[in-house]
């Protein structure tokens, strides 16, 4: 790496008369930082009246940025008290960062604050104007960091996720091959909206989707101990950024604003134009509304872990084992909405777990039979265990074809027999679980009496269970798996319609 | 009334040719109008070129608004063929209107698209440069409406509501006299936050919250033959059009948007700068949000009208009974939140019930006597029960002291000891029941096969529930009263903290 980096001080006063004491201090200065690293050089030191100007230069560890803080509270030490004389500003005019990269780029990149350039595998940051309040904030490492991995990103685009098959249930005949959700609307079990990817469960759908969370919890949850817990369905920024939710996945959250004010006076003129247009005036609206806040539930975890934050947990309290079956999720789906399987609103039971990397890898094992207990013996599904991974993060191919890796995630997917052929089709993901290590541990701060610890999380999507188990099954509670039976062996009337 | 409409007919060429024919038709005209409205005429014609101008006048029944397009018709089909000529445009210079009020306007009000003046109980409403379109939109008898209504709300202004006992529980001694939201929280049962008016129910206060939930259920709505049906947590303003709420409490909404688009590409500066500085930048992503489309579920009512819209029930189903146990509800409360009682957030069951007059009337019978079997044998709880009325929605005081009158709201509200004095101290409203005649059921047409409809719902709010009940049993199952320690007996062990 290199960096150069031209700055300028100014003085409350005219520095000029000591011109000599003061170049020689920053020699002084450039002396001490060289037995850090040898690279590093103060050079091209000019002063005039009121101002110092000078260049840094290091091409090692040395961080220039990270001096100028450095050299501005010394030269008040040495100079404050004799010359009666401060920094009032300090300008940087130009920083140019340069380091190389894994890869070479395959096209050019842009990035806030800064101007970027490739020579070969070479890439140059140019900042610009940038002010002291930047360079202390740590910006300057974030762009680097955000450069090398646009350049990596582009030798991934496309290349979708790591999948590796761990286990396969034996292929199973199914009862039908129609689509669940069409079926079902066309009995009137199930109406679509009123808003895209979102839809109404009348008696008879509601009964089924309200069995699998009974059986979610019964069969799964209960027996390991699990306990329930209520979380608000509302988002703040903060948590997201902590999770990395914010930076992840910005478009596909529903988001969210509060009114500006329930003042009845500010509300009239709105108020007046609905109730003679019956229209509702955007513009009108947005006088009288606040910023986005936050945004609905995306995933239930990071409220679940915002609860534990900077908190000690207690020994004999791990591992803790929580679940969330309150909020529901909002996804922002453009395109590609299916049925009751892929929409904009889902409903899922979230699972999390946090404890000593070994009761989470005994608890993995634990959630696994459980979750085989159901699929198998309750459900009687074609179904199937895989790893997955996004493709940058596979970190050099270290998965395995077992169970026996300890963080990374495993997707459930069941056959869906209306998509076609068992071996050419897509499979439904309709469960995953997962062991994250310590990165969401770490990011709220959560810390044990004496253990380190890790957490993981398990989504029971309960829209997938249903559609899963529908399309392998039918609607005819007589063709469903005896095990089914005993939790839901009749439908409710519902409602005719004419 | 008193309408006075000045209106200009442009032409598509010159009508001088044939001024007297085309007076002496408007005059005919006229002539026709008087048969229905002797106090309606048109006067002050004058042809000059390609223009008609004319005033109407009327003092009664006949709106002049209504009269043009119906003239602009009868001259196309007697004149446009003979004179190859049509209407082109209909400008109104002025359209004012007055008319008597109830009562004296204690001040001047302002409405869109016009002024007002009053004299005396005398208002006048002045519309100018309105448009041919704007009359069609059947505006004007909204606007004239609108002033009525804003004067008698100068008379309503801090009146409040309408309340009167209709039954009361003996007193009853309450365990102890501590706020449950204030305790709770110092024994990490419950967290505030994240975000305003917003709780996290820790595994205790979850489990207490959620036997609420199972007895509603099994107490009052399973017995009585309620279906559980689920519902979209989001509500677009087109249905809140419908039920009047986005004209009655827009300043109460948690309002939402969807991203304009998942692009990757148009996100990309929003993720760099999120990545950099680990702050939101709101105008950034504003960029690439979309405007509201509605908000988050506000009551669960709506769209269980909105899933009828158009409808026609068959007979066999009726009294159709349902519930929704899953949408979560926000009401942005500005100011007055006061622990799990008071919340921006909260968790309602809402049974829904279509049905002809008698089986409501003969439903509400039932759910007293449920509710009654809850809040008296399980709870044992001190409450009463009141007849509730907006003030200006009183329609003169016929409000009886019994259970007898036809459509109304109940409330039910409970003795809150950690508030003071039982007969001076405010009681929590913790649940409610409503008749509402067919007000929306016209308002979503919704039809029986022969039947005429009535509709109404109950809210059942989880948090005054459990509040009420903590308020006056404590927090110790010791204490609970038997019928409820038969759903919970003990609680489940939580998490510690250091």
């Amino acid at each position: 790496m290199r960096f150069d980096l031209k700055s300028e001080f100014t003085f409350s006063g005219d520095i000029s008369t000591f011109k000599t004491e003061l170049t020689s201090f920053i020699k002084k200065f450039n002396d001490e930082i060289i037995k850090k690293d040898k690279s590093a050089e103060i050079k091209d030191i000019k002063i005039i009246k009121n101002k110092l100007g000078f260049t840094i230069i290091s091409e090692d560890v040395f961080r220039p940025h990270n001096a100028l803080l450095q050299i501005k509270n010394n030269i008040g030490k040495e100079f404050g008290k004799k010359h009666h004389i401060g920094v009032r500003d300090i300008k940087i005019h130009g920083y140019d960062i340069s380091f190389e990269l894994e890869k070479k780029p395959l096209k050019d990149i842009k990035i806030p604050f800064a101007d970027v350039k490739f020579k070969d595998k070479k890439a140059t940051v140019f900042l610009k104007n940038v002010d002291e309040e930047f360079l202390r904030r740590n910006y300057i490492d974030r762009i680097i960091n955000r450069v090398k991995e646009k350049v990596d990103n582009q030798y991934y685009e496309g290349k979708g996720e790591f999948w590796k098959s761990i286990w396969e249930s034996e292929a199973k005949k199914p009862v039908w091959t129609k689509d669940p959700t069409e079926e079902m609307v066309k009995k009137d079990w199930l109406k679509q909206g009123p808003t895209k990817g979102k839809w109404f469960y009348r008696p008879q759908a509601a009964a089924i989707f309200k069995t699998m969370e009974k059986i979610a919890v019964e069969e799964v949850l209960k027996p390991l101990g699990f306990q329930e817990i209520i979380e608000s369905n509302l988002v703040p920024f903060e948590v997201w950024l902590k999770t990395g939710h914010m930076e992840g996945m910005p478009g596909e959250f529903y988001y969210v604003s509060e009114p500006a004010t329930r003042d009845v006076e500010a509300w009239e003129r709105f108020v007046d134009l609905t109730k003679i247009t019956k229209e509702v005036h955007i513009d009108e609206l947005k006088k009288n509304l606040g910023e986005p806040v936050g945004g609905i539930c995306y995933a239930q975890c990071p409220l679940i872990y915002w609860s534990f934050k900077g908190k000690t947990i207690s020994e004999k309290s791990l591992p803790v084992f929580v679940y969330d079956n309150t909020a529901v999720s909002n996804r922002y789906e453009s395109g590609g909405r299916h049925g009751i399987e892929r929409v904009d609103e889902f409903h899922r039971i979230e699972p999390v777990y946090i404890g000593t990397r070994e009761q989470l890898l005994k608890l993995r094992e634990d959630l696994l039979e459980r979750y085989k207990h159901v699929f198998n013996d309750i459900f009687e599904l074609e179904w199937r265990m895989a790893w997955v991974t996004p493709w940058y993060m596979q970190q050099a191919g270290k998965i395995g074809d077992k169970v026996t890796q300890d963080t990374g995630t495993i997707d459930f997917e069941a056959y869906m027999p209306y998509r076609g052929d068992r071996k050419k089709s897509e499979w439904l993901e309709f469960q995953n679980l997962s062991i994250l290590g310590d990165k969401y541990i770490k990011a709220f701060n959560i810390k044990a009496q004496k253990s380190e610890l890790w957490s993981g999380c398990s989504g029971i999507g309960l829209e997938r269970w249903t559609t899963a188990f529908l399309a392998q099954k039918g609607l005819d509670p007589k063709n469903w798996p005896k095990g089914f039976r005993k939790y839901l062996d009749k439908l409710p009337n519902g409602i005719e319609f004419l």
